[in-house]
C-alpha cells in the first residue's frame, strides 16, 4: 500500500494543477470588455508583475545564497535540505505568480461579466480565487509527494533513514516555502497598505474624492496592492501553512511508537489526508455554478462548509484504514488509539470554527464591539484608536483559552501527534478556503476597474453585492490560519527538541527564561518594523499624491491625467527594501541562538509563539473592528459619511491597515518560519 | 549578630517615619499665600481625599473577604498570613495617604515659595516628595522588619521553621502590599487619564484655551488626578515593588545551601541591604538644599547619584561581613561565594540603569525617536500613531536584551539567590529615587494653581522649570521598576516552584504550554480592561465638559464658574467602579489555575511574566515618545503649536496617556501580584 499511497499523492497534486490550468484557460477566453477597461487593466497587470519581478530577484538572491550555506556546511544532510529548499522556494514562487496571473485576468473579466449577470460575475470571480486555491495545494503535495517518494526510494526506506535522514531533509521544503512566504507577506502587506493609506488619506479624506476614483494618483498603485498582498501574500501564506502542517504531522510522526517500533502509516497519514483534501476540494469548486435563483454567499457557504462535512466524514475512514489498529505511544501518552486521531482531528476543526467565530464576532459591523469603537469615534480619533486597541485586545481572551483547551484535548486523545494532526485538520481542505478567499480581492479589483473606466452604478453594485459575500467565510479562514499556525509551531517546536536531541526544556533555567524574553520580544521588533516600514512608505506616498494634486493642472477636474507610474513606484521600491530585515530576522535569530545554546533558543521559540499568536490575534482585529466601525458610521449612524464620527473612523481604520493586512499575518508565518529553521539547524547544533 | 539585626531593621524603619514627621510639619508651617490659592488647594485636597476615602472603603472590602478566606482556610500558615496580609495592606494604604496629604499641602506652599525664590520652591517640592519618598520606605521597613523579628520570636529560629513557616508567612505582607498596589495604580490611573483626556481635548483642542484654565470644568479633576494617580498610586506601587524584592530575595536565600545546611546570612542580606539604603537616602534628601547658585536637575543628580555610589560601596561591605565567608550552592549553581552576590548586586544595578537611558533615548524630546514621531504628526493623525505605536514596539527589543543578559550573569555569579539580589539592588535607595518622582506632581500641582489663581506669569515660569527637572531622572526610575518587576517576578516565580514543590517545568508538556498561551494573554486582557475603563471615563468627562461649556452661560467669557465638582465625581466614580474587574483577575486567576494544576500555573506565571514585561515597556515608551513628540512640536518645529502636525501629536499623546500611566505602570503589579499569590497558595495546592 505504501508504494501506491507514493505515488498516488504527486497525483493528486498534479491533478489539481491540471484543473488550474483548464480553469485559467477558460477565464481567459472571456470577454475583458471595451478598451478602456482592458487598458486599466494592463496598468494594474503591469504594475503587479512588475512588482513581482523585483520581489522575486531578491529572492533569489536570498534562495541562492542560503543554499550555499546549506551546501557548503560539513553536513551530508544539509546539502539535501538545499535541494528540498530551492523546491519548495520555487513551489511557493510559482503559487504566487499563478495566483497574481489569473487573479490580474479574472478582475476585469468579472467586471464586465458585472455588467449583466451577477451569477456571471460570481462564476468567473471564483474561479479566478480556484485557480489560486488549487495551484496553491496542488503545487505543495506535487513538491512535497515527489520529493517525499525520490528521498525514499534513493535513500532508504527503512524506519532509521526515514526519521533521521529523509525528514530532516524534506523539512527543507517548508524552510523555502517560508521563507518566500514571510518576505511575500510582508513584501505585500507594505506595498498595498502604503498604496491604500496615500490613496484614501489624500483622496478620500483631503480632497473628498470617492474611492478608487481615477483622478486619484494613488489609484492604481492601491488596486496593484491589492493583487500582491491580498492575492500574492496571501498565496504564498496559505502555501507555507499548508506545507508547514503536513511537514510537523510527518515528523511527529516519526516519533510515535508502535510496541515499540515505528510504523510508516503515521509518517503517511498527513500526506493521505491532504491528498483527500484536494479531491473533497476539487467537488467542492464544481459545486459553485452561477444561478441567479442561488445567492452568492449561499453558493459559497454549500461549498465550503460542504467540503468541510465530506472531509471530516472520508478522515474517519482514512485515519482508521491508515493507521495501524493497535495501541500506541506519542509524546509522555502511552495507549492511544486511531480513533483518538481521528477525535484530534475534529478538535483541530471544531477550534478553528470557534476562533472564526470569535473573530467574526470582534469585527462584524453589526455586532456590539464595532459598535462600541464607532461610538468611541464619535468623541474623537483619541478616543477611536483607544476603544479599538482596547478591543483588539480583548479579543485575544477567548481564543488563547480555546487553543489551550485544543491543546491539551488534542495531546490527550492522541499526543503530539494529535497536537500536529488538529493543526492539518484545519487545512486539509484548505484548496476551497483559498478559492474564497482568493475571490474577495478579484471582486474588490472589479469594482475599481468599473468605478476608474466610469461605468453604470448597477456595475459597481453588483461587484459590491460580491465583495461583500464571504466576509464571513473570510472570518473563519482567518481563525483557521492563527489557529494551525499556533498548533504547527508548537508540533515544529516539539520536532525540533526531538531532532535535537534536548531531554527537557526547564522554564526556570535561567537561559530558557532568558530565551523566552528575547523570543518573546521578537514578534514586538517584527511588527514594529513592519509597522513603520509601512508608515514611511505612506508618508511618501502622501507627499507625492499631493504634489500631484498641487503640480498637475486639472486634475481635479478631470481634464489632466495623473501620474499613476510613480505611485506605483513609491510603493514598489518601499516593500522591496523594507521586507529584508524582517525576513532576515526571522531567518538568522534561531541560528545565531542554536549555535549558541540549543536549550535556550527552545526557550526563544516558546517565547515568540506565545506573543506571536497573541499579537497576531490583537492586530488582525483591531485592525478588523476599526474597518467596520468605519462602515457601520459609512452605513448612516452617528452622523454618517463625511460626519466629525466618520473621520474619526477613517484614522483608526488607517492605523488598522498596516495592523491587520501587514503585521498581523505575517506573525503567523513568523513563528512557524523560526521553528522551521531550528527543526533544519537542529542536527548540527547538538 | 542576628538579634541585634533583628531590632536594627523596624528601628531604622521607624526612623525614616520620624523623619517623613518632622518634614510634612516643617512644609505645614510654610505660608500657603493668598486666600485664593488657599481655596484652589482646598478643592484638589478634598477631591483627592474623597477619592482615598471611597477607594480605600472598596479596598478595605476587599482585604476583609480575602483575609477572611484565609483564616477559613484549613492551614494554619494561611491564618498567620491573614496577619502579615492585613498589616501589609494597611501599610501600603497609609503610604499613600501619607503621601498625598503632605503633596496636597506641599502643592500650594511651591506655588507661593515660587513667587519670589525657585531654590526655595524647589526645597519645598521635594520636601513634599522626601515624605512620600521616606514614608514608602520607613512603613515597609518597620512592617517587614517588625512581623519578621515577631516571627522569629513566637515560632521559633531554627532554619526548617524559617523556611516553611516564617517565610510563607511573611509572604502575606508582601501580598497585601501588592494587591492595594494594583488597585491603587489601575484605580489612580483611570482616575487621573480620565480627567486629563476630557480637560486636554475639549478645553485645549476644541475650546482653545490653556492648560488649567480655570474656566476649564474638569481643571480641578485634573490636577487632583495628579494627586491620586501620579503620587497615592506610584507611592503603592514603590512599596508594593521594595516588600516584594526584598521578600523574594529572602525566601530565595533561604534555599541557599552552604556546606549542605542553611544559613540565616542569607536570609537577613536583603534585610540589612535596606536598611542601610534607607540611611543613605535620608543622607541624600538632607543634601538637597536650596541654592540660587546650583541649578535643581544638579541638586537632584548629586543626591539620587551620590546615594547610589554611597551604596554600591557600602554593600561590598555588607554583603561580605553578613554572608558566610565559604562557598555555597544556589539554584544549579555551586561553589559561589558572597563576591558572587555583590556582583549580581552591581549587574542588577547596571542593568536598571542601561534601561533608564534607553527609556530616555526613546523617549525624551531631543533625540530621533521622537522627531521621527513628530515627523509623522505632519502627514496625520494616522501615521503620527502608527509611527508611535511602531517605536513603543522597537523600544521593547534592547531592554529585553539587557533583562536577559542580566538573568544569565546575575545566575552565573549567584545563582538564582543572585537574580533576586539584582532586583533588590535596584531598589535600596528607593527613598530617595522616590522623593524625585513625586517631587514632580507636586511641582505641576504647583503650576496649576499658579494659572488658576492667575499670578504673575514669572510664578508658572519657575514652576514650569521646577517640574522638567527630574525627567531623565524620573526615566532612570521607570528602568530600575521595569527591571527590578521582571526580576522580582522571576525571583518569586522560582520561590513559588520550590514552595510548590515542583521538580521541573518543561516547557513542551501541553499544560505548560497552555499555561504559557493563557498567562501570556492575561496582561492583554488586563490592560484592554483598563484602557476600556479610561476611555469610558474619558468618554463622560468630554461629555460633561462639553455640556457645561454649551449650557453654563459665561463661562467662556469669565463671567460664570464652572461646576468642577461633577468632573471630580465623575471621575472618582468611574475609577472605583473600573478598578474591580482586572484586579480580581490578578488575584483569581492564579487561585483557579493553582488548584486546578500547579503546574499549569507555573506555566501562566512564565507567560504573564514575559507579555507582562514586553508591554509595560512598550506602553510606557510609545506613550513617553507621543508625549515629548507633541512637545518637540510644541516647542516651534513643524509649524508649532496649534499647526496641523500638533493637532495630531495631540492625537497620539491622549492615545498615551492611559498607555504610560494607566496600563503601562499596572503591569509591572500585576506580574508580581500573581507570583506572589501563587507563592502564597502554593503550601496548600500541592
Amino acid at each position: 500500500m505504501i508504494q501506491w499511497i507514493l505515488i498516488m499523492v504527486p497525483a493528486v497534486g498534479a491533478l489539481a494543477l491540471v484543473y488550474a490550468l483548464i480553469r485559467s484557460g477558460w477565464i481567459i477566453k472571456q470577454d475583458p470588455g471595451e478598451k478602456e477597461m482592458v487598458e486599466i487593466s494592463r496598468h494594474i497587470r503591469e504594475g503587479a508583475m512588475a512588482f513581482l519581478v523585483r520581489e522575486y530577484r531578491v529572492l533569489s538572491l536570498f534562495v541562492v545564497v542560503v543554499a550555499i550555506l546549506l551546501i557548503l556546511s560539513n553536513s551530508g544532510i544539509l546539502r539535501l535540505v538545499a535541494l528540498s529548499f530551492i523546491t519548495g522556494a520555487l513551489a511557493s514562487a510559482l503559487a504566487g505568480f499563478i495566483g497574481m496571473r489569473v487573479a490580474t485576468a479574472a478582475n476585469v473579466r468579472t467586471t464586465q461579466a458585472a455588467k449583466t449577470s451577477l451569477a456571471k460575475a460570481l462564476v468567473i470571480a471564483f474561479s479566478g480565487g480556484s485557480v489560486m486555491g488549487l495551484s496553491v495545494v496542488g503545487l505543495g503535495l506535487l513538491g512535497l509527494g515527489s520529493l517525499f517518494w525520490a528521498y525514499v526510494r534513493y535513500l532508504g526506506s527503512d524506519p532509521v533513514t526515514i526519521q533521521q535522514t529523509v525528514l530532516p531533509i524534506l523539512s527543507g521544503f517548508s524552510l523555502g516555502a517560508s521563507s518566500i512566504a514571510l518576505f511575500a507577506r510582508v513584501g505585500g502587506g507594505i506595498y498595498t497598505k502604503a498604496a491604500d493609506v496615500g490613496a484614501d488619506l489624500v483622496g478620500k479624506v483631503e480632497a473628498g474624492i470617492p474611492e478608487d476614483d481615477p483622478r486619484n494618483p494613488a489609484v492604481i498603485a492601491d488596486n496593484v496592492g491589492d493583487n500582491v498582498g491580498d492575492v500574492a501574500g496571501m498565496g504564498a501564506d496559505l502555501f507555507e501553512s499548508y506545507v508547514g502542517s503536513i511537514i510537523g504531522a510527518m515528523v511527529l510522526g516519526a516519533t510515535v511508537s508502535v510496541g515499540g517500533g515505528f510504523s510508516g502509516g503515521f509518517v503517511m497519514l498527513p500526506l493521505v489526508l491532504a491528498a483527500v483534501g484536494i479531491l473533497v476540494s476539487l467537488v467542492a469548486v464544481f459545486m459553485v455554478r452561477g444561478s441567479e435563483k442561488i445567492k452568492p454567499q449561499t453558493a459559497l457557504n454549500i461549498s465550503e462548509y460542504g467540503a468541510a462535512i465530506l472531509m471530516i466524514i472520508l478522515s474517519w475512514f482514512i485515519i482508521t484504514r491508515v493507521l495501524p489498529s493497535g495501541t500506541f505511544d506519542s509524546g509522555r501518552m502511552a495507549g492511544l488509539s486511531a480513533s483518538g486521531v481521528f477525535i484530534a482531528t475534529l478538535f483541530g476543526i471544531l477550534a478553528g470554527t470557534l476562533i472564526g467565530l470569535i473573530t467574526e464576532y470582534f469585527t462584524s459591523d453589526s455586532k456590539s464591539p464595532a459598535k462600541r469603537v464607532a461610538d468611541a469615534a464619535s468623541s474623537g480619533s483619541a478616543t477611536n484608536i483607544i476603544s479599538g486597541l482596547s478591543m483588539g485586545m480583548k479579543s485575544t481572551a477567548l481564543p488563547i483559552i480555546v487553543l489551550a483547551g485544543t491543546i491539551m484535548m488534542a495531546y490527550h486523545f492522541a499526543g503530539l501527534y494529535g497536537i500536529a494532526v488538529a493543526a492539518l485538520g484545519m487545512l486539509t481542505t484548505i484548496g476551497v478556503q483559498l478559492s474564497v478567499d482568493a475571490f474577495g480581492p478579484i471582486a474588490d479589483n472589479a469594482g475599481g476597474i468599473a468605478e476608474m473606466a466610469g461605468l453604470k452604478k448597477s456595475v459597481r453594485k453588483r461587484t459590491d453585492a460580491l465583495d461583500a459575500v464571504g466576509n464571513t467565510t473570510a472570518a473563519i479562514g482567518k481563525g483557521f490560519a492563527v489557529g494551525s499556525a499556533a498548533l504547527t509551531a508548537l508540533a515544529l517546536f516539539n520536532a525540533y527538541k526531538t531532532t535535537a536531541g534536548i531531554d527537557q526544556i526547564d522554564l526556570t533555567e535561567p537561559r530558557i527564561m532568558a530565551g523566552l524574553l528575547i523570543g518573546g520580544m521578537l514578534p514586538f521588533l517584527f511588527t514594529s518594523l513592519a509597522m513603520q516600514a509601512v508608515g514611511d512608505a505612506a508618508f511618501s506616498m502622501i507627499t507625492e499624491v499631493r504634489r500631484q494634486f498641487r503640480e498637475i493642472k486639472g486634475l481635479m477636474a478631470g481634464e489632466a491625467k495623473a501620474d499613476f507610474k510613480r505611485c506605483v513606484d513609491i510603493s514598489t521600491k518601499a516593500a522591496i527594501r523594507k521586507m529584508v530585515l524582517p525576513g532576515l530576522l526571522a531567518v538568522g535569530v534561531p541560528v545565531l541562538v542554536g549555535f549558541y545554546d540549543p536549550y535556550m533558543l527552545a526557550g526563544v521559540l516558546a517565547g515568540t509563539t506565545v506573543t506571536g499568536v497573541l499579537m497576531a490575534i490583537f492586530m488582525a482585529n483591531a485592525g478588523g473592528v476599526w474597518d467596520n466601525a468605519k462602515k457601520y458610521i459609512e452605513n448612516g449612524h452617528l452622523g454618517g459619511k463625511g460626519g466629525d464620527a466618520h473621520k474619526a473612523s477613517v484614522v483608526g481604520d488607517t492605523v488598522g491597515d498596516p495592523f491587520k493586512d501587514t503585521a498581523g499575518p505575517s506573525l503567523n508565518i513568523l513563528i512557524k518560519l523560526m521553528s522551521v529553521v531550528s527543526l533544519v539547524i537542529a542536527p548540527i547544533i547538538t
